[in-house]
């Protein structure tokens, strides 16, 4: 989830470059009292077992605290036998990949989609990843069928809430279809829900519909959640979420088997926090932080941008999406946005055919209020420059 | 590394089974406080760096921490440059098979090898294992050459130093050998040296060569070490050691762009272990144990199994490999010999083809002297009733 022109560790908070296109937390909302306490906690309990090899689906007293937890969140039961636990969504993407395809496979893809999980999916696995368009509702079911009709997908890759880039959010309805469409043509649904607890409006009209994960009782979905998003993306923990019998298949392959849990002796440490409520409470509070932003950041983008963009306010997730007239080419206005000390991810990065590129997406998730209002002022004035 | 009869979180240490087919440390010599102490230095230093996503190759400070360490223990310069991390070594092979392999490609493996890696090359990455004879100085050049003549691998997979499950050690002739032949025909070698450090006599001869990490500048090799069976194997920590341009590939896939380092948190806990000299501390102490278990494992076999079965006393490594008389079949014996409270591994679980019927693999890293031979006083009963 990271900008491609500056990696995590080169970011240097102190430049005066607001840089929109990071899409990762700010290091000041990052959690590291609540890891000290939950590292104590579970250090104190004085057995080694933490830092023995883990179960193959992941350590069951994690996996059962994190049960818990998504029953809550998702208000939908989940069991910790449709869990198993990764070192992050990303390894979660490749290992069901390295499980289930062959290189020259055909998998479909949102367009736009995150553009690092095409390379994975292209690059590191060599697949055929076909775009299937998508609209404000999410992916358009009118184009999956007529793909469907002409190929088939090993998996539909989708990331069905508050999409990165657009924000855009699946329908209940398309939800549906999504999984009847599967059925019918024989092929799995890999949704990347990592976007789906970071809903900022409580009003139950803005709440994204019930993740794909409630449905993995079909045997056709696997959903990738993680803690990169909810607590801290250092961690590298995340989950599959999927029929018990479909869990099994990852559970059984070697790499697991020969390491044990993915994740174990971390997932030792965030079960603390489960458990004690920590992590809801940390989640709650990151809820308050990004809806504030959100609303500053429309905010501003009305004020500088108004007349010159096209975005819809997002009720969660990480990003606006906004979207300039046909003629403006976002790539090359880059170099001079870095100039004026802002930047953003072009559109077309995350598009699949080169497309896109009157598009940028702005993440909300690295800066501050005012660093936010001061951002898209330059912003505003680079493409006013134009 | 783990018995396939026994997961590891299943161990029931309250059992009667002495299992030697279990290949991890005991859970008393897991390293608790050191890791709890490492924990609060990091934690104290106050900074959030722990909680972000990774640089992608790995933190840079850690492996500035882990080239130090590993020069002085190789006894030859290892840079930071040359190090990437990773989530353990299982985690590193399946990285290799993702960005070098694809279904049907040809690999070299030792007879017998590792059975878990031979699981990962063969089913998670359908790759066609061919498996090389060796002997006690280790894979054998005459049969490489001769499989050379007829088949091109992309790579040979070896466990140079204290070999699962054997335990014998290439010797440096044949390491010179491979390494030619491999730029003769070619192809890459991953060696698997996670017993590199695990000598325990510290007599010059008994020493392992220096491991084919040393040899990287070739461009050749793919050194894969761990932290597994110096530290912990629920760290999921372990590192490729490769030529700088080498790594380069690792680090600019998908993956590894998408979740930055592979285990940044984890890292950052064992960085403070390295500099502060725990880490040699810790391993020193290995030693003496593993180097008294052996004593007392070969002293009772000599007593107990003397005239059934034929032996090498290790010098290091977690195993002890028996030869029976050929008409013994190892795993027809493994329930008897679980009634009777003692396992192992049969041979046969190591070989390629099937073979090795006659032999088990015996490891000390888990069970204390007593219970060293008191399981196998019960193994000789079994053999002996046979």
């Amino acid at each position: 989830m990271k900008s491609p022109a500056l990696r995590s560790s080169q970011v240097n908070r102190t430049s005066s470059l607001i840089d929109f296109g990071i899409g990762q937390p700010g290091f000041d909302l990052l959690p590291l009292d609540l890891m000290r306490q939950s590292a104590e906690v579970r250090f104190a309990e004085g057995d080694t077992e933490l830092l023995n090899y883990g179960y193959e689906q992941g350590d069951g007293r994690f996996r059962q605290a994190l049960a818990d937890f998504l029953s809550a969140e998702y208000a939908s039961p989940v069991g910790p036998e449709q869990l198993m636990v990764t070192a992050g969504a990303s390894q979660a993407l490749t290992l069901i990949c390295t499980l289930f395809t062959q290189p020259g496979d055909t998998v479909f893809v949102e367009e736009p989609s995150y553009f690092l999980a095409l390379r994975i999916l292209r690059e590191d696995f060599r697949l055929n990843a076909v775009p299937i368009p998508s609209d404000e509702n999410g992916l358009r079911m009118d184009a999956l069928e007529i793909a469907l009709a002409q190929q088939q997908p090993v998996f539909v890759y989708t990331i069905p809430a508050f999409q990165n880039p657009t924000g855009h959010t699946l329908s209940a309805q398309r939800r549906e279809e999504l999984v009847a469409l599967a059925h019918k043509h024989n092929f799995t649904i890999v949704a990347d829900e990592v976007y789906q607890l970071l809903h900022y409006n409580a009003t139950q009209a803005a709440l994204p519909p019930a993740p794909l994960a409630a449905r993995t009782e079909s045997g056709r979905v696997l959903s990738i959640g993680s803690f990169s998003k909810i607590l801290a993306p250092g961690l590298r923990l995340g989950w599959i979420q999927a029929a018990p019998e479909v869990v099994q298949r990852f559970v059984t392959c070697g790499l697991v088997d020969s390491g044990g849990g993915l994740n174990h002796f971390t997932s030792n440490l965030v079960r603390v926090a489960l458990e004690k409520g920590s992590q809801g409470e940390y989640l709650a509070g990151l809820r308050e932080i990004y809806r504030r932003r959100i609303d500053v950041m429309d905010a501003a983008l009305h004020r500088h941008l108004g007349g010159m963009a096209r975005w819809q306010k997002p009720d969660g997730g990480y990003f606006f999406w906004l979207e300039m007239d046909e003629g403006i080419d976002t790539a090359a206005l880059l170099s001079a946005a870095h100039t004026a000390g802002v930047g953003f991810l072009p559109g077309v990065r995350c598009s699949s055919v080169g497309g896109l590129g009157n598009c940028l997406r702005l993440s909300f998730a690295h800066f501050g209020e005012a660093e936010i209002e001061e951002g898209v002022a330059r912003l505003g004035r680079v493409l006013s420059e134009e």
